[in-house]
């Protein structure tokens, strides 16, 4: 880890991890990276999480339509992801910046219908404000889809891409509102049996 | 959200995931809450996550007990917690303080083998020194299980009961090191078909 490009770097990252509770969950994973077009981001998997990083824009392309791909199969999908962007903490490298700004995979996945629950918590590091930011951003989110408390997160529920839309707003906002290392977990569950309103 | 007992209160929670990628997902996860006595912590699920709070030892004890049930049928399952404690941003209520510290379930799952693969992320918020206090939990790390650099996480290997340990220790002494608001994110999987050493 180095922290000389600190308040200079603009790399944004994803671990994430996408479960689908099915005997086929080999399938629905490599089915979705196959329909996923991930050359604006660099990817890396291991046997706990995925990892993506590059221009902010394409990271939540990238992870969105992952998610929206496995839950098109119909199967409770649980998807868990933690974006970060900023330093102390962040190292070099492993990242392509050098990409215009347009999603590849935003239109494709535009209209699909998926209703999602979710939860979403910020975290940003290192300031004594964080709390402000934090409230400020649950406000800002209630303008994309249903927001209410939970412990620990806020819940989220609704549709995905809006779901995708306010959690992309909240990161860069915060970010853009001067926090230097910006950290937001997320977990969100399609086609669970527990759902009561899955339309 | 109330701050009027911040610094005094001790409330530990976690909202935590268990996927197992199996068609038996349900049972496999009534199957693993039919065996944990969770009877000293407060407990909630949702169709998100389930939440946990009460005292540390306990907060431990049964989602590392709910995740090594889940881990015995042989599936392959995820684990993803965040663990917090400190405010502000805790709520009062909802919480079991008033039992002793003698784990429920520690006893019968001691001695169940069970090679993990895992992540982890500790975020001590609100601090401007919180980098220092990460970096030595890292190194502490090391006494409980194999440690490994990833990009936004730790990567853990070796035996759940030790990662569970050392997840224990490092939240705690980052509590007990000063930090009035500590958030640990984990991720671990178990059996699954691209872990390379699965003894």
């Amino acid at each position: 880890m180095t922290d000389q490009n600190c308040g200079v770097s603009n790399i944004v990252g994803a671990s994430f991890s996408i479960h689908p509770m099915s005997d086929d969950f080999v399938d629905i994973i490599m089915g979705a990276l196959k329909e996923v077009d991930t050359s604006k981001v660099w990817l890396e998997t291991d046997d706990v999480s995925t990892t993506v990083r590059g221009k902010s824009v394409h990271i939540f392309d990238v992870t969105k339509a992952l998610f929206m791909h496995a839950a098109k199969t119909g199967k409770h999908v649980a998807f868990q992801a933690t974006y970060s962007v900023g330093c102390p903490g962040d190292s070099e490298g492993d990242v392509y910046l050098e990409v215009d700004e347009v999603p590849l995979n935003e239109e494709k996945v535009r209209d699909w219908k998926q209703y999602v629950a979710a939860k979403f918590s910020l975290y940003p590091l290192g300031g004594g404000n964080y709390m402000d930011a934090i409230y400020q951003q649950i406000e800002a989110m209630k303008e994309y889809v249903t927001v209410s408390h939970a412990h620990y997160a806020t819940k989220l529920e609704g549709d995905a891409s809006q779901v995708f839309a306010g959690l992309e707003n909240v990161f860069n906002a915060t970010v853009e509102g001067g926090s230097s290392h910006t950290v937001m977990t997320v977990s969100i569950s399609a086609n669970s049996p527990s759902h009561k309103d899955s339309n």
